[in-house]
């Protein structure tokens, strides 16, 4: 089979999008800059929904839907807000074959049609907290499209929540950060460093953003998902009052956070290699493939092909829902059907040839590692969770690895220039300075403030301006 | 408590808005024609889009993401389908602070961008079928909107499938359409008449409509799906061609099925009644509320209600999920916490009181029937999950007897247009007239024909041309 991947080394950007392309994960809609998510893809996405969907709700929070459009007037509402969004809208002018009186902007978030509606909703202190999540599709027009990080429509989630009190307002926050750290770990194997972001990079219209930054396989930075504290301006903006424990009007506070299916991209760059994609168990619609191998035809499909079933009954079983699935392509010679699901990123490949037939085995190859591993069939279902169990360990300390093996100390601005244009990866740097102090730093070395990360609160001199600042990680970013 | 809710023989449309408001299903959306569905209402749209999701993937049908908008041009390559949905369309024709060469529509429905990938994916037989379905909003703009029913935006599932014959379409057409019925029937206690459209209710741009009609409580007839046989209609208008097994360029053979949150307006209007809502156990978010009842306030903490969240907690471990939750708005008098239960519709209520704490047993009160039972707390589980059945399987038949005492035989038309006046409910007849005769008695009766149902193949008199024609069922509908 022709090699139809670039490598890495080779051209970065190619070879995600290749991976894209071969693992039938995405293509190129008809509009400018949107997406088709195909079969294979979605069904990564589902699997990261549900995870974050569980999260949610475990933590109190229930789904609404609002709608998709929003009057032009309401973005005009919060200053920052509009200026921040107005130049991404696109706008419906017309409808029902008239021109409308307002036009309407296609949602690319909704903070501004939910504050109206809690406006309705909340009269007293008894109606809060609310804590409302949307799954939905947004659109931000995009000049530089790229599948899954950058696209003009996207699905995401998008939290909202109104607050008595500006502390518990802030606790949801910092809970809602957590939550996402602790799913983009454990399911997507993403190691997160959570942090504040600086005045330059906030949400516009939040007091304090707070962000999830990863480090894709080329070392530049990927923000996978923000918590924002909004304080109480969509609450003046959009008038929602209530009465408190002490019967007088008062705003609530608000919060939102939101992940969306970019997600997918960070899974791509972060796990996948050289061969095709790589994906976490955890997210992996399909865990396991059983190839059932032999040339002598009766014995394939009398013996060897009902063994496979039976063995991919047992483990779907055993574990639920659409676990493994038996490889029927017997019109391919057995190394293109390897290389079928190597690049499809199956993470575990059961071999089951004429000598594992005979010896009660199946020969278990590991996609992220080509570790060759011979099993019983007798209580494979336990074995095989584990080697999931473990591949799903691995690829989060591999990334984990090279995320420190890529981290770096600037004590002053020539080493952070020096570590950005030569090394890459994450800058640590001591600074205090102004949004034109960030923009300086983008401009000269491509480099962003990533975020104020909340494990280190070590202060020390800025490398700008030599006042006393906060840890900042810098990075080159998607 | 006030009364609240208008009663159905007062004031119908009134009942469906006040039940929609008291259990806080949906609100209005600041966009005329728009709804935003609240977290009851969409708890319920996610039980309904769980049932149908495992439905279709048993069927082996997969789910994908196609882009929101659709350059208009594509809407015109099938006449049909432009004539039927242009004057419904929302257009964008600004984005990213530009006018865009040509408006993009927000999808009304699918075809056309599916079909244009299509045409990109399928090369050869082997690339077929495709089976794939689609969660999404879509936009037909309402002049006349009602929540749930018909409303500007909507939440759906579109499936988009393409087959090598036209044999096999057909066959997926029926299948879908069954799906539809068996999840409509077992899990939202829908009575469905399965049946093809006439001429003039077809899908714009489909061969041939197949439709699932319910009868709501006021006697008027709702669609609550459809499946469409669209020939190589879409085929050709996207040229989805591909290699067949002999060898030769051919189209492929296409369908596409639907149903939507007007779902959520069927269940209402089926199984609600003056006191407020009514839902099925099987879509119901939670199935259970259990009452700790007491004034003594020492009794109450210490005892009763921590045997409430026990035996709460035990329904919940057997059965998963938020099976069952404890109330605890101690600050209203029971029968108001009594009253707020049932109009939101939870399906069987448990009264814990002082008395049933002695005599170690609960009060279980059915929300459909109002009838108590005497239940022992031990074996509780399965106790209340019967009478869930029970409930479950009652309100489906209660709603099968009033459809079939509201369905009357007309032998000619004059039986029938005093059919519709007088009694209402669906009318029977032979019908083999024209799309003109369709729409004469609509004109003249407010009724449409809903479809001709596939149980009943049987021929007779045409009521308006005496030729011999199909049964078909005449209503006033949704």
């Amino acid at each position: 089979m022709a090699r139809n991947i670039t490598p890495r080394d080779k051209d970065y950007s190619q070879w995600y999008l290749d991976i894209i392309k071969v693992a039938e994960l995405a293509d190129y809609a008809p509009v400018r800059g949107c997406m088709v998510i195909r079969p294979t893809g979605y069904a990564i996405w589902e699997m990261v929904q549900r995870h974050f969907d569980e999260a949610f709700k475990r933590t109190g929070h229930v789904n609404a839907y609002f709608p998709l459009l929003i009057p032009n007037s309401f973005l005009e509402k919060e200053a920052e807000h509009v200026e921040g969004f107005a130049p991404e809208c696109a706008m419906v002018t017309h409808a029902g074959g008239e021109k409308l009186e307002e036009p309407y902007v296609v949602r690319p978030t909704s903070e501004t049609v939910i504050g109206h509606m809690y406006s309705k909703w909340v009269q007293s202190w008894r109606d809060l907290p609310i804590l409302i999540n949307q799954w939905a599709n947004v659109m931000r027009w995009e000049k530089r499209p790229r599948l899954f990080l950058r696209t003009s429509e996207f699905l995401w989630q998008e939290g909202h929540t109104a607050h008595e009190t500006e502390k518990e307002a802030r606790e949801e926050t910092i809970k809602m950060l957590e939550v996402y750290r602790e799913v983009m770990e454990n399911f997507l194997a993403l190691p997160v460093i959570t942090g504040e972001k600086t005045e330059g990079e906030r949400f516009p219209g939040a007091d304090n953003t707070y962000t999830c930054e990863t480090m894709m396989s080329d070392t530049r930075a990927l923000q996978a998902g923000t918590s924002h504290f909004l304080g109480q301006n969509f609450a003046r903006a959009f008038d929602i009052k209530f009465q408190n424990r002490e019967g007088e009007l008062d705003y609530v506070w608000t919060t939102s956070w939101g992940s969306s299916t970019r997600l997918i991209g960070a899974i791509i760059m972060t796990h996948s290699d050289d061969d095709g994609l790589i994906i976490p168990p955890c997210v992996a619609p399909v865990k396991v493939v059983i190839l059932p191998i032999s040339n002598n035809e009766a014995l394939l499909n009398e013996r060897i092909l009902p063994l496979a079933s039976a063995l991919s009954e047992r483990m779907n079983k055993a574990f639920g829902g659409l676990y493994s699935f038996v490889d029927k392509q017997f019109h391919l010679r057995p190394g293109d059907r390897f290389f079928h699901h190597l690049q499809k990123g199956v993470p575990l490949r059961l071999e089951l040839g004429e000598k594992e037939f005979e010896k009660y085995t199946v020969r278990a190859v590991r996609r992220d590692t080509g570790e060759k591993i011979e099993l019983p069939q007798e209580g494979i279902e336990m074995k095989v969770q584990e080697i999931l169990d473990d591949i799903q360990t691995s690829l989060h300390s591999k990334a984990l690895t090279f995320r420190k093996s890529n981290t770096r100390k600037a004590e002053n601005y020539e080493e952070l220039k020096s570590i950005i244009e030569e090394k890459g990866g994450f800058a640590e740097a001591y600074f205090a300075g102004t949004r034109d102090d960030e923009r300086r730093i983008k401009e000269e070395t491509g480099a962003s403030a990533r975020c104020m990360p909340l494990c280190d609160e070590t202060r020390g001199k800025c490398i700008m301006t030599g006042k006393d600042g906060r840890k900042v990680i810098f990075a080159k970013a998607y």
